[in-house]
């Protein structure tokens, strides 16, 4: 915990996840002075889970001796779909019972300092983009590939969030026609083959037909319990089965940012999560097959890049979606 | 050929195709008063191409009694690749001999008004939203299915040409991995199977598997000679073969289409040339594929309506890059 310095300006933000909330107070450089987290138990309904934040905020601000008064906004992280302008959230599939819950308007009564309310993905390219592997740049495409597969588009300097707040669904493109089925109820999607699970379910059934898979013992000859992580081991054993799992999914996954840079030709892509991890195997043939995704002009001007802020982009997302929000509202 | 009003400014525009050249003086609402064409002959060089480009000017000036003086700019519409902030051309296929091309810096010498030059998928996208279908909006995309398939974006009320001029190529997303080979070199792009030439292709391949299809009669028998026309027509007297080739064009340009939803989240796409000659092939079946290729929410709110231009579209293009670029300069 850090005390805050007179006369200066500090951001709270929240990050509203299916199980956990966290409440962060940081300084305008991402600074994070200290952090409070708490289950979400969304299933008390909206309102007893903003208590519980609201609390959270005010025992943050004690802690680190920062006076409302030196609030400059609060920055909210959270699943979509939700409005960003009138900061509604709508049913998130994390949070049972949430329907319609006016979160910019309750926090804005509590606090009377400007709430901004952002989907978690949009958050997390912010975040990258403002501390992270994207800072600098103006056209940034940021995709976290995860549990599913979403993504943030930031454009000329600033977030594109589109006309109805549903740009950046990077993990919805289809890669592959009539391809396998995913959660959206669309077939193959980016996020039906690259996601964490996608990847285990590729892997296991690349194991059931090559029983010698080294992916088999790690999983304890279990071949459910092949995961991502098991492929990862796997391959950096130099296991085959995992081998060419890895290189299909650099495969899809260059197929994917080849579509992003022909449409919207961003300077840089930062990848979150699963590249990060396992960025030795993976960054190398995503750009590899990029190349032939891509014009020689273009491909020479994209740099494909693992994301910056690890575990931290949790608490930044938050901080950055404020940061944004009262710049450009100073900006107007 | 109509005369100038006194004191109003009037727009030049120059398109510049790989046979034809033409020069238009309109007024600032898209109505041509004089139009001249003269063909290409790019293997003259640029410096002589452009000599004629200067001599039509003036004598479409002298013919609508524009002085030079009340001319507020010239657009160019030219085959990419180029530089929009410099002006610079850089060898477009279709204008050999043509490399690193100062048109912008040449013009402005010879006119002293400001020259804005625009590749030609960008300039029709400016014309269908400045002029056309896409009037009005402020986030449309434009797609031109015709030999190539090329597109440009509008954000928020400006043109999108993304930090490098090479966005909008949305006739280079990989449809089908693996699929057919494009010109571009890549594999399964939408314009090897979209594209007038690849729908072509598609029919000669299924009409060589379905001999009594009537586009073998519509094309006099010779399977070569099975057009994009060809099944447009044979489609309308519902030949089950060209049935197909539609159905599944449709099918490949709603994967299109929901890559570009769901990444920049348009509230408008305005295509081009064959959807609008077929539209009433068309138009339904891409809708009624886009829905499998979107979320719910999201189809319901982007329209997907032919180009409104048709011929004009080339005369507006130009007109609309200088336009937009004038108008631009004087917001900055």
């Amino acid at each position: 915990m850090q005390q805050c310095k007179l006369n200066t300006q500090y951001l709270i933000g929240y990050d509203i996840g299916g199980t956990k909330l966290s409440v962060v107070v940081a300084d305008w450089d991402g600074n994070v002075l200290h952090k409070i987290r708490r289950p979400t138990e969304a299933k008390r309904g909206p309102k007893a889970v903003v208590s519980s934040l609201v609390e959270m905020s005010y025992e943050a601000m004690a802690r680190t001796s920062v006076p409302l008064s030196n609030v400059a906004g609060v920055g909210v992280s959270c699943g979509g779909p939700l409005d960003t302008e009138t900061g509604i959230v709508y049913a998130p599939p994390n949070l049972p019972g949430w329907d319609e819950v006016p979160l910019k308007a309750w926090l804005e009564e509590e606090f009377s300092v400007p709430v901004f309310v952002e989907n978690d993905a949009n958050a997390c390219a912010l975040a990258e983009w403002s501390f992270g592997a994207g800072r600098g740049f103006r056209y940034m495409v940021y995709i976290t590939m995860s549990t599913g597969i979403g993504g943030g588009i930031i454009i000329d300097g600033n977030l594109y969030r589109g006309p109805n707040d549903t740009a950046g669904e990077v993990g919805h493109m289809t890669i592959v026609k009539d391809g396998p089925s995913c959660g959206c109820g669309k077939r193959g999607c980016l996020e039906s083959l690259c996601s964490g699970p996608s990847i285990a379910r590729r892997a296991q059934e690349k194991a059931r037909m090559m029983p010698g898979s080294l992916m088999f013992e790690l999983s304890g000859g279990t071949l459910e319990l092949i995961t991502a992580e098991t492929v990862v081991e796997a391959a950096r054993q130099n296991d085959v089965a995992a081998r060419e799992i890895v290189d299909e999914t650099a495969r899809y996954m260059a197929i994917g940012l080849g579509n992003i840079v022909n449409i919207i030709n961003p300077e840089i892509i930062v990848i979150g999560t699963i590249l990060v991890k396992a960025k030795d195997l993976l960054l190398g043939p995503i750009r590899h097959y990029l190349r032939d995704e891509t014009w020689e002009r273009v491909y020479d001007t994209v740099r494909v890049v693992p994301a910056g802020l690890g575990n931290t982009v949790g608490d930044l997302s938050s901080i950055a979606v404020i940061r944004q929000g009262v710049q450009n509202k100073g900006r107007l």
